[in-house]
């Protein structure tokens, strides 16, 4: 399986073409679109929808990240390889999202030019670059033909939560999803095990407003109703039943949200 | 093939991961996006939608329909089996839009928890129920094995066309797609024989527009001209020539259409 | 392969259901989604995005254009044979804006209604022929079995860019992607071999604005910065660094672009 994650969009033939590339060079893989609506440029949305998604592809698959705003200058490109997966990106902190995840993980820089296309253009590596090494991979290329492995792998610097001297945990908004949904950086992971055995004293505060106790399904907080929940991608999100939590608190991405509990 | 009806969009990487899922457990199924821009929550237009597309796939198709308002509730999940296909859908009344077109039907309830992801989000039924259990049903899995069988079945009040005592035919928008045409409920089926004997003495009345004629090609009312027609889906439409029905008359669904004929 | 080039969006089944019926006639066929955001009923615009992308398909690969501002009237459709792919269309102009490049080509005109859905409506050949047609030609239809070859083409008037008396090249926009990247009617063939050798000579004015030198990436620009580049379709290109040149001009398609060069 090969799997595109992009910010092309679905106006224009660029993912089309990407997937003619592969098609001549790895017939008959099946393709899978992940998401490309990625806001332009924005290489932290990318990493994170990465990051909840990978898990949940089949052992093998490519996926093949292009979100590139330096596409054309000197930025080098990556294949991760993982034990369940192969990852190619630019070196723009995309794989910093979420690679610490991941044990046992080796980097390559992509330099064979001899598995790009004959003319490479200066705006659409995506076509000429990422789509035929994908193809290669899937075909059973040895991904240390790539290039040499390297360990310089470029980052982002990610907003953690954190936690304040009286129990409160401070997050952020970190993605809307086309429903309204708010996804805050708040995992399970750093709300356990609190959350668990103490839902209903969950209080939960952004944008001014106040949600007390965590929902279970849409439905439990009533028409309209503002509520929290733990999300599919395993973190924190709130969500209006029936509505749009990003119109009802006009928030955006970075904005804080804090959780704290109940005495 | 698995056939993919949702309310998630393309913003998102929802659909994408669906189809990770689907590929880990069923490898080379051919998956097609039948639609994912189902109006948020709207169970009747995924009914719609299906009734007018599911008779052109291939035996065998799964069709996987989440629009599901109450995931994360009680509410169950139905697998509709019929001689050519399987519907599994959440039991909230998109089934009943066109079952009864179809004999021999049989329902089973999904509780199969074994055929599940092993770890169930409140939020997204789709990933971690519906798409595992279409990759079981496309490897061949008995229905039967699904769960026990059920008749009590969800239904929407849909509004049918009625035919008044005076000869008129009313009914209703139902649809308006990208282009702006006007899909109403009158079927072919609830206008015959009159229509197609009758072709010229038709007379359309909707948002205080009366249309004279029923026309063969969107050319023949002429430039932005505004026209009735038998759509596609085998429903009454009203379009403009190379414009939008939609903006001209400024019409939504449930909006009243009427059919009679000159004398 | 299977190609799919139509103005029908993502809103509707439309896409899916012509899936639908390929995958029942040519069970397993690969479809790709070329592009199905083509302005509607922009003839034009579906000629361009497919004389960018053709080439970069495998052989064999059937294009199937659905863009037929004509469905339902007298319009032919027609199959184009050439040494490497098969293209289906209506006769409406949109093969001419590339055929001249492709030499041995052959023309059908598809008249073979045994190859048709049973029952062919009005307003949806996407489904009833082209689907059909599509799929039998991917199972290996000789084309010369869709019905009698043919000279007569319908062509569109396109305006090609002309080199005035004191050698500076007027060409105009043909194009705006998603990113607002402002494609040009001026290919590199137009331009060389002037550009290659003179890149930083050269003087772009567009929409009241001069740009000067062409860029090898956007970064070179700067932030924000407006730069001409050869774009990846082989077409020269007006792009702002990390923006929109579309919103920064506010040009449109049939704007007037020139290239001179700086003594």
């Amino acid at each position: 399986v090969i799997a595109l994650l992009t910010d092309f969009g679905f106006k224009d033939s660029y993912v089309g073409v990407m997937k003619g590339v592969i098609l001549r060079r790895a017939p008959g893989a099946p393709i899978v679109d992940l998401c490309h609506n990625v806001m332009p440029q924005d290489v932290l949305e990318a990493g994170f929808v990465l990051s909840g998604a990978y898990e949940y592809f089949p052992d093998g698959t490519v996926f093949v990240c292009v979100v590139d705003p330096g596409v054309g200058s000197k930025r080098r490109i990556l294949c991760m390889e993982t034990p369940r997966h192969l990852f190619l990106a630019p070196d723009n902190g995309l794989l910093s999202v979420f690679m610490a995840e991941i044990p046992n993980r080796t980097f390559y820089e992509v330099t064979n030019e001899s598995l790009f296309l004959e003319s490479v253009s200066d705006t659409f590596h995506g076509r000429d670059i990422f789509a035929p090494v994908a193809a290669a991979l899937a075909m059973g290329l040895d991904p240390e033909r790539l290039g040499p492995k390297t360990e310089r792998v470029g980052s982002l610097d990610l907003a953690l939560p954190i936690r304040t001297a009286d129990g409160v945990l401070r997050g952020q908004v970190i993605y809307v999803d086309q429903f309204g949904n708010v996804i805050t950086n708040l995992s399970q992971k750093a709300l356990e095990p609190d959350v668990v055995s103490r839902r209903k004293k969950v209080v939960v505060r952004i944008g001014g407003r106040e949600i007390r106790g965590l929902s279970k399904s849409y439905k439990e907080a009533g028409p309209r109703g503002l509520l929290a929940i733990m999300g599919s991608s395993g973190y924190l999100e709130i969500s209006v039943n029936g509505g749009s939590a990003q119109a009802e608190l006009q928030t955006n991405r970075g904005d804080e949200v804090t959780v704290s509990f109940e005495k």
